[in-house]
């Protein structure tokens, strides 16, 4: 056996989420007129008339996604739910419908599955979107919800991981960081907990980074933005595994480098703080922390002047050939290589 | 509290999974345009230009839908998607899209995890459908596959599971109880080999029921003998928890009665035989056995001369008033009021 076959990757350990689903999903032949687009972004799209169909879906676990201890229920199907929407808008798309798979063990109570629902029913409210189907079970163990999301798109409209051209702006919704700081949070009392069950945890003075990890909103105002301006992105994706990771897919689809100024990350005092308090660097929150459901997106330079004053946009940094490679330029000036270490659960 | 008050089912076990259902989705507000039929059908139904969007979904789970000791992975894939795709045929409908989230602990291999794609793949193929989305995690036990369907079906030609009148016919595709059968003998098999570890299952000769269990074919045919003949049914349903809780279903929708005559529950040699061995009925299999994932559908009296002949189709009776009540009217001739004791793994 040569050196080269031993570099195979042979467990799914090794391989990670991505290059997982990139060794299952290669070899698909897609033959129906009506897909536009398969695998590999956001959503799917889908002929539908004069627009497109966008079609996405995402499961989460017990254990793996979110931690009964400290995840109150009714937020959780709100946020099974917004991740979901976050991927139409992703897209640039209006969500129109959702469809809803729950498996739940018997340790769960006719109520809290009511409460599950009444966070999901509250998320299609608030975002106009219909639930409209999908399946109940019970599970051996722990909790599972499955969510399929469809929107639309007008045809001209839609936005892709790719293209962007080098020297576009790269910017990014909101801020950054403060899911991850809410879930360290989170762990800190539950670890005090745990040791002193008598406690009554202190979440108080956190209540923003808490939100931002339990009940995050998907962007659906900057679709909005980007329509009454009309800016088209030239790419977009959400972030749900860190900005590393995100803008490592942005990069990679359109076959470009980039770089991005640390001092232009958007992060919140909140956040900030609490980074302080662990003695961690907020920016690595930013980069590697995951699940904030933000809006990373790409825009031409003539567009500059649009945005420039939206306080939700920031612009981060620029595209680049792809020679010169995915970077970081600190506060201190220096240029530092970006890895994704994205929350990847699949890989060890 | 009043004996009325008293009799307010208050566990999920006791609400058993249509129950859960209605009470979970009740009150749900249906507010975009788009929505033609949300939940309570096989698929959801939305507009889409000239024809229907269908879309439905189900979540398979380890422990609950299948057990790894006997269910070959690529059989499971395969059975994944089979089963979705007989929800759209059960709507009179073209399968067109599917996106599969999947979540795999640790215990799996990569080689596992290929296997069920290949499983997954080989479904798409057969019955032309795109894979064109979906997710993968890992999962703290067991897996989980939960697939999404996509569907296509002219406006003029959409089946829901009501509305049928009295006097018209009641009919079936294929054979029933033989997933159940097939499931019994890897049951059997399953623990011989858990009290004699060195044994080799003996699966000869019931090829056909395992099969029938294992790796189950939607009835695509049938949508197409449909076309060809011109007919329209009424009303259908997939028969997925058994023949009685379906034809419940059916009624329900349609606010009717029926009377299924026994000696015409078309049942299969195999599945016959292996019933006798084990010292049970063949009706019982048909009745409350589950995943034949054949179609259940009521046609026009002036229809039954062109289906007649279709070895594929048999009549097994005929819808009545309400009053009248779900009935079997059994080989012996006695009538028998129908108890749906389907397959509902939330009912303890």
């Amino acid at each position: 056996m040569t050196e080269e076959k031993d570099k195979t990757p042979k467990t799914i350990a090794e391989l990670g989420e991505f290059g997982l689903i990139d060794l299952l999903t290669k070899n698909i032949e897609l033959t129906q007129p009506s897909t536009v687009r398969g695998i590999g972004d956001d959503a799917a799209v889908l002929e539908n008339g004069d627009k497109y169909l966008l079609i996405s879906k995402d499961i989460l676990l017990e254990g793996i996604h979110f931690d009964m201890v400290y995840q109150p229920l009714t937020h959780l199907g709100y946020k099974a739910v917004a991740i979901n929407l976050s991927d139409i808008y992703a897209m640039n798309g209006t969500p129109t419908h959702i469809l809803v798979g729950i498996g739940i063990s018997s340790r769960y109570t006719l109520e809290a599955v009511q409460e599950i629902y009444k966070g999901i029913k509250l998320a299609c409210k608030r975002y106009k979107v219909d639930f409209i189907g999908g399946d109940t079970s019970s599970s051996v163990q722990g909790l599972i919800i499955s969510v399929t999301v469809l929107g639309s798109v007008d045809k001209d409209k839609v936005v892709y991981r790719g293209v962007s051209l080098p020297n576009e702006l790269l910017c990014v919704s909101g801020d950054l960081g403060g899911a991850y700081a809410g879930l360290l949070i989170l762990e800190r009392e539950k670890a005090e907990f745990t040791a002193n069950p008598d406690m009554q945890p202190d979440l108080t003075g956190n209540e923003y980074v808490l939100e931002r990890f339990l009940k995050p909103e998907p962007r659906q105002d900057i679709i909005k933005i980007f329509k009454d301006l009309k800016i088209k992105p030239t790419a977009m994706i959400d972030i749900s595994d860190g900005l590393a990771s995100e803008i490592k897919h942005l990069c990679n689809y359109s076959d470009l480098g980039c770089a991005i100024f640390e001092d232009k990350i958007p992060i919140a005092k909140q956040t900030y703080e609490i980074a302080h308090s662990f003695k961690m660097d907020p920016t690595v929150f930013a980069l590697n922390g995951g699940e904030d459901y933000e809006l990373l997106f790409t825009i031409r330079q003539e567009d500059y002047d649009k945005i420039k004053n939206i306080a939700e946009i920031s612009v981060i940094g620029h595209m680049n050939d792809n020679d010169s490679g995915i970077n970081l330029i600190t506060k201190s000036g220096s240029l530092v290589k970006i890895k994704a270490q994205g929350w990847d659960h699949l890989k060890k």
